[in-house]
């Protein structure tokens, strides 16, 4: 809003007038013209010494009598503007600040000053101060509130410092993941989420009627449509929205949440390996530099994140059955590991664990059997410690027509909808290997959250699709 | 694959000896070990003079009796290999090259050589040729097909250097918008796919069973959730699929499209186009210097394009129907101006046009109206030069909750589904203002293509959801 302040004022000025000048509190000196700059609080550093406007709403207040306290927060941060009794304010001034309601939009004019204890390390000495609008009652306070109390309000929700750090995270995440896939020659290729059959059984797919061509899912995943494009384009990923219908109430399910797959053409499992390790701890070293104070907001303990790099342990499903049976879990050859066979696995490893060569029976269709044990896939779970379970699942995926025809016919799938997918393996198949990543469930690993659900700004689950 | 060509060779001989070896042609002449360094073709200038390997699929062949010429593709370029009767090859081998099928996989070796009359400058003197997997006849050839046999190959078109080009614009289009919004403080927010309730209207929405909860609907936009980011992060936005069930045929529709959509808390509708010229600006700029090699396989004209830097000339709609008028359009004051009205006011201009100030019944409920002439609202329209039509729609959003709530019942749209939409007016409201910009529709544009079918990887259209 650059240079053009005045222009949004007179617009406010104009409805509030009008409408709801009883709930309007002007705690303002020298209305007049404005030339000041707008300064975001991230930025408020480079202005030490000058006069600036910040323009956001009201975060919190105290006061005494000779000195008000407004902390204000913009989106971009948190800054403490100071009024005292004197060339700006007077005392009675100072009392009508304890009117203004907390989420109230304001704008503040003063002068940057470095104040060590004040947040961010600078605040604002106050000129003006104009309330802009006066909020109802905010219904979060500083008490606890039920988790549902919150969700029902998440569009509130998420202004509170701890939902605001965490999705600045995400933000992170994201941004990193594009970048390190993007430098190493990884082409965006979006998935559609339109698709007419399903990748892994169709139990747990939404179906959506679709003009006269009868029903289309919602994508489980782009996987399919990635081999395809990995066979154009050589590295490939989507990241995008996927779907799962299932009726799962834990703490790590959402029926809508973000996937990230990338697809190599000429890799195979132990490349595909290699390039997860790779990634996972280069976003995890990015947040730990440059996320550092969302992390310190969400009292992270940075300890095990800070250990993980390349390369991360490796043992078979086999082996993780051995630990799993000392630790006297009722398991058995080819069943397959739930969360809590996960955790406890992962218990006695400081870094994320891969998982790999699989039972073919509990995995899905497309994974390349083991030459030598063909009953074994080349797959691999990247679980992630500290209880977060599966972060990454991935695997070298069938190069062979006839095999990939048996398989399909094996899962009762209908071959006239994976024609295309079939034809990948009729001109020039090559071995080719990904992987999917679960945005939500990394970022509540790193931000160290209990639930997945605070790692996405609207969360969609079995009982909730509001607001 | 790096280091492990070996491994994957071995499992494809494997496989290959098992069952096809009917199709195989072995063009090689010293198996053995492979230690040369793997190289993606865009890389192979920084190889000059040593010898590599090259994996991929063959994308052209011609030969003489003396010497054959081999184009292999691998994603990221295009690459000429060399064989020569002499030390490494005879005349037989020479010769057996031409039952090699086009698009069959293969690994080729030798030394990398400048040449300039080879595509990208440098070719592969060919030492050893290994065919991974003959292709079966491929069904896309030199001739013109038609777009329904194309689209219904979409997965093999993908190959094709056209599409290639289209889709590595399209992923540097995505990649820049991350950018530009993230250098500006802008946090990335997801809004959700599945929604309660529609944003502008229900007519063309697709509609999903949602456990016990009713309905769910695929979201049309994320505006609505990106306000109250906004009021969380000052600035936000997405970038993600939409829905739109609309039973639209032209070349400007898709069922299915990405769309990005910022969100500026205290900016107004100036503020808007502002972001909205410079985004637009750096990207095609971003493009030019780029993607050039990509537009130029695209015989892009970009003459056009360079000129593209702010300001974009503005008119109000008023003034587009003087232009229509003029032109004898059969139009009056309130009708919406469609694709045709767009394009003949756009073609008075040589850069996006900006058109605002329309009619508020012909806009959604949300916008903000002008204070002198509430019969206007403070949008704007984005036109595309060279008839591509509209690529932004934005506006002011309306601040004053008395004046939204009046908007929602006029519309007569549930009140319920959109209180928390109402909680943005009654919690410290602010002047805000945002956009949406249609991926595929900008593509398309900058790459200079005719349908926007070919601007998204896999379309979805109401006669089209395969593959």
């Amino acid at each position: 809003m650059r240079g053009s302040s005045s222009h949004v004022l007179s617009l406010l000025e104009e409805a509030e007038n009008k409408e709801r000048k009883h709930i309007m509190v002007h705690v303002m000196d020298s209305p007049g013209e404005n030339h000041l700059p707008r300064v975001y609080i991230q930025d408020a550093s480079g202005h030490e010494g000058k006069e600036v406007e910040v323009q956001g709403w009201l975060a919190n207040k105290r006061s005494s009598g000779k000195v008000a306290f407004l902390l204000i927060r913009d989106g971009t941060g948190l800054m403490q503007a100071t009024a005292f009794d004197g060339d700006y304010f007077n005392r009675d001034k100072l009392k009508s600040f304890k009117a203004v309601p907390l989420e109230s939009s304001v704008i503040a004019r003063g002068k940057v000053k470095r104040e060590e204890r004040a947040p961010g390390g600078y605040e604002l000495e106050l000129r003006d101060f104009r309330l802009l609008h006066a909020a109802e009652e905010y219904p979060i306070q500083k008490k606890e509130h039920s988790v549902d109390f919150l969700m029902e309000r998440r569009h509130l929700w998420l202004r509170s410092s701890s939902q605001h750090a965490v999705l600045r995270v995400r933000n992170r995440v994201m941004m990193t993941i594009h970048a390190f896939l993007q430098e190493r020659g990884f082409t965006l290729i979006d998935s559609p989420i339109l698709t007419p059959a399903a990748c892994e059984g169709t139990a747990s797919l939404f179906e959506v009627p679709y003009f006269d061509l009868g029903h289309a899912y919602l994508s489980q995943s782009g996987q399919l449509y990635m081999e395809a494009a990995a066979m154009a384009f050589g590295k490939v990923y989507c990241l995008a929205p996927t779907f799962r219908a299932e009726k799962s109430k834990t703490r790590r399910h959402l029926t809508e949440f973000w996937m990230l797959e990338p697809e190599v053409a000429f890799a195979d499992w132990v490349d595909n390996m290699e390039l997860q390790e790779k990634l996972v701890s280069h976003v995890v070293q990015e947040v730990l530099e440059k996320s550092r104070e969302e992390l310190e907001t969400l009292g992270r303990d940075t300890r095990l994140l800070e250990k993980v790099s390349p390369p991360f342990p490796r043992i078979t499903y086999e082996e993780a059955l051995e630990i799993l049976k000392k630790k006297e879990f009722p398991i058995s050859w080819g069943d397959d590991l739930g969360g809590d066979e996960e955790t406890a696995v992962s218990e006695d490893f400081d870094r994320p664990l891969f998982i790999h060569h699989y039972p073919a029976s509990v995995k899905a269709f497309y994974m390349q059997p083991d030459t030598e044990k063909p009953e074994l896939v080349l797959n691999d779970d990247l679980i992630a410690p500290e209880g977060y379970g599966e972060i990454i699942g991935g695997s070298q995926r069938i190069h062979d027509l006839a095999l990939l025809e048996q398989r399909l016919e094996e899962h009762r799938l209908p071959r006239e909808a994976f024609e295309w997918y079939l034809d990948l393996r009729r001109y020039g198949s090559v071995p080719h290997s990904g992987f999917g990543l679960g945005i939500e469930r990394f970022t509540a690993w790193v931000c160290g959250i209990q639930h997945i659900r605070e790692a996405i700004p609207f969360p969609r689950q079995i009982y909730r699709m509001y607001p």
